[in-house]
């Protein structure tokens, strides 16, 4: 009896130990997945370009398959996703490459702003710094243009 | 001799994987404490009323118990905390609110300002820029309005 | 046999129980390395100084041996790199007291800037948005003055 509970015993420890090799190594040994929040919260069209070249540099430098983006747009930048935007094509292009591009609501209700006055196919938040914040924590990088 | 040698390892090794299993996951594995520090360095009060909306989106949407959010205030933007400062009112607001607001002694000084020409009841840091970097390393988030 | 195996394994596990004691603690535990990337994207040389005097406090307060420290300079910003730039002094100083100093090729050939239009021993990179990103994986914390 005890030599089979010692044997069973054994085999528990074996399991445990496996478990632990096989166990995922911690965050700060992978390569981390390349990704970047942007924030648009100025009311200046240059700094809409910057954030969109900046995006696609981003592209270009790493395969848009390798690097997730996203552009989160409030407070007095959200004219950068009116459909009268200055950049309407330029945020069609990086929407058709695979950018997120999204709108405050906060901000959307504070302007009396409709969908209907919006860029089409962008997104939507319910407020752009809890997701600045929130995708902070997943380990976004985060870039102010 | 044996069985008691085996059973009080037997025992040994229980209370280590109860340890293993009690042992605090890797922080990746939790759901982040919500965090965020604000940088105001910009001489505009269109920046600093954004930082104050920020700061209350935050607490409006998260719950104020359940974020941390400090301001932190230094060069060209010190004026935000000067006892003349146009946004005092809201500043005193976010205080009571449980929002750390803290002024930067480096810039101060600079600019020969002492205690007594700053608003009531804010904080201070010996340099804002150090401060933002120790804030991130704990896991803050980062905005800058 | 049954003794000898017991024993062995007790050893086993002694040693396996020593490796788990040794292991590095997670990264959250230890003190972070003081490590800070800067952003100069405008074309303001009021913030070029701004960067200047924040790597400074960070040396001055931290020690400079005790704080790795670089300045992405990109977009409009890249006149703060340029041979004639105002703040080319203090670009020499922040070198010298061992602040990495970067300009982003992709700006310059955007400009037709050649290194012989730039400021001399500093630092480039292909794209300074990469350069942004990959500082944060690296544990930097961001600051865009």
């Amino acid at each position: 009896m005890l030599r089979n509970a010692c044997s069973k015993f054994v085999s528990m420890f074996a399991a445990a130990a496996l478990a632990l090799l096989l166990a995922p190594a911690p965050a700060q040994a992978q390569a981390p997945r390349n990704k970047v929040v942007f924030q648009v919260s100025d009311d200046n069209p240059q700094k809409w370009t910057l954030a969109l070249n900046n995006a696609k540099n981003l592209q270009d430098d790493l395969g848009s398959d390798l690097v997730d983006l996203e552009i989160v747009v409030y407070g007095p930048g959200i004219g950068m996703l009116k459909s009268d935007s200055p950049v309407g094509t330029r945020v069609a292009d990086a929407l058709k490459n695979g950018v997120k591009v999204v709108a405050c609501e906060n901000t959307m209700s504070a302007q009396q702003l409709a969908y209907k006055d919006m860029l089409p196919k962008i997104g939507y938040v319910p407020a752009g710094v809890v997701e600045l914040m929130k995708k902070q924590q997943e380990g976004y990088s985060y870039i102010r243009p």
